[in-house]
């Protein structure tokens, strides 16, 4: 049995989720609150990130990008063509880059600080950082959102999918991240119109069926967040 | 043929030339300044950071971590015993845990901060950044190291190498990573002797020797930098 320590609003915790559901996989949710930092939560992860992923109590496998590659090891390999990578050392590379690009760069230029300034901040007790939504740092992290829609948006104009004419990781990550941020009305679709066209073609998916009802407490989603025609 | 984009002091680069050493691969070094965005540069890497690894004028294989896969795919997986990643699942997800820890955790909170302030500063322009080192960016990362060497020491206490009883990815992460900032003298290594005499093992290793004869213009190395026994 498959279980995931995780956050509803964190980007790489809906990326395994949607691998998961991807290959019809369950997998029971531990919902986490990394800023608390539980002793139990330290133990299996001193970095105190999320997501971590655990298979019939073996030892934790730490990360979005780790554990997508160990599913991809266990699960995706025995897949066939609804593999979400290729077999390709080379195209594997480029959805590598893009995963990353997405899970990593976006997040530690966009996601983290929007998320946790609209998001975070009204969970978080004084002492462990809540308070009132950093302005400067919500207005640097929308100016660069724009630029990461317009590359996503230009990698879908040139490629059907993000790292090239199939389905794989990259477009998992990105479509985690910025569902994350469509969740508090952050993405401003109408400006890309490709990379909107791309987004309506992931929410449609089965797998993201679970991401659209959730609800995080005391805040409900932007107006269009579950709408497939948006 | 193998082609690398790198800077002799960036951590991600120096991990992929260890990992080619250790698999006795030739490499073509071109050596890139990413603050000065050369526009071929930055075709071949819109992020703009390094290493890029290129084989036979292919695609370009982006990032320390990307490239680690692609090498472990196209070479590792024939290595039998030398090869630097085990070939199970829960064993991988653990070296690749670290080797994360320590090319993108490590390097957000330490060496990113200490070699910029320190190397890349040097080299720069007044325009691309250059200047005075900030002296609270290089308090905050001395303070930070304390911590990941002290990881790094219990990890060895615990194991033989950082991931287990063989040499992984995660130990070459962490050596790339502690070998730039042990060039300026960074590592207070006699606080933690197990890391030391881990690290006092990597050196050993025929794959290190070109890192330390290795020079960076105008910045000699750290009295101890190239001493096996220190």
């Amino acid at each position: 049995m498959l279980k995931l320590h995780h956050h509803p609003m964190s980007a790489a915790s809906r990326f395994v989720r949607l691998v998961l559901a991807e290959y019809g996989e369950r997998c029971e949710l531990v919902e986490e609150r990394p800023w608390e930092r539980r002793r139990d939560f330290l133990m299996l992860n001193p970095a105190a990130t999320l997501p971590i992923l655990i298979e019939d109590n073996g030892p934790p496998i730490v990360g979005g990008i780790v554990a997508g590659e160990y599913l991809d090891e266990t699960r995706g390999a025995f897949q066939r063509d609804k593999r979400l990578m290729s077999e390709k050392p080379l195209e594997r590379a480029e959805a590598r880059r893009l995963t990353e690009w997405f899970l990593k760069k976006m997040e530690s230029e966009v996601t983290r600080y929007l998320i946790r300034e609209r998001v975070f901040k009204l969970e978080m007790r004084q002492e462990d950082g809540g308070g009132a939504p950093d302005a400067s740092a919500i207005r640097a992290a929308r100016a660069n959102l724009k630029h990461h829609l317009r590359y996503l948006g230009w990698l879908v104009e040139a490629r059907d999918w993000l790292a090239g004419p199939k389905l794989t990781y990259a477009d998992m990550a990105a479509a985690a991240a910025l569902s994350t941020l469509d969740y508090i009305g952050e993405v401003p679709w109408d400006s890309e119109p490709q990379a909107k066209d791309w987004y309506m073609r992931m929410k449609s998916r089965p797998s993201f069926r679970t991401l659209l009802t959730e609800r995080v407490r005391g805040l409900p989603p932007s107006l269009n967040y579950a709408e497939l025609d948006f």
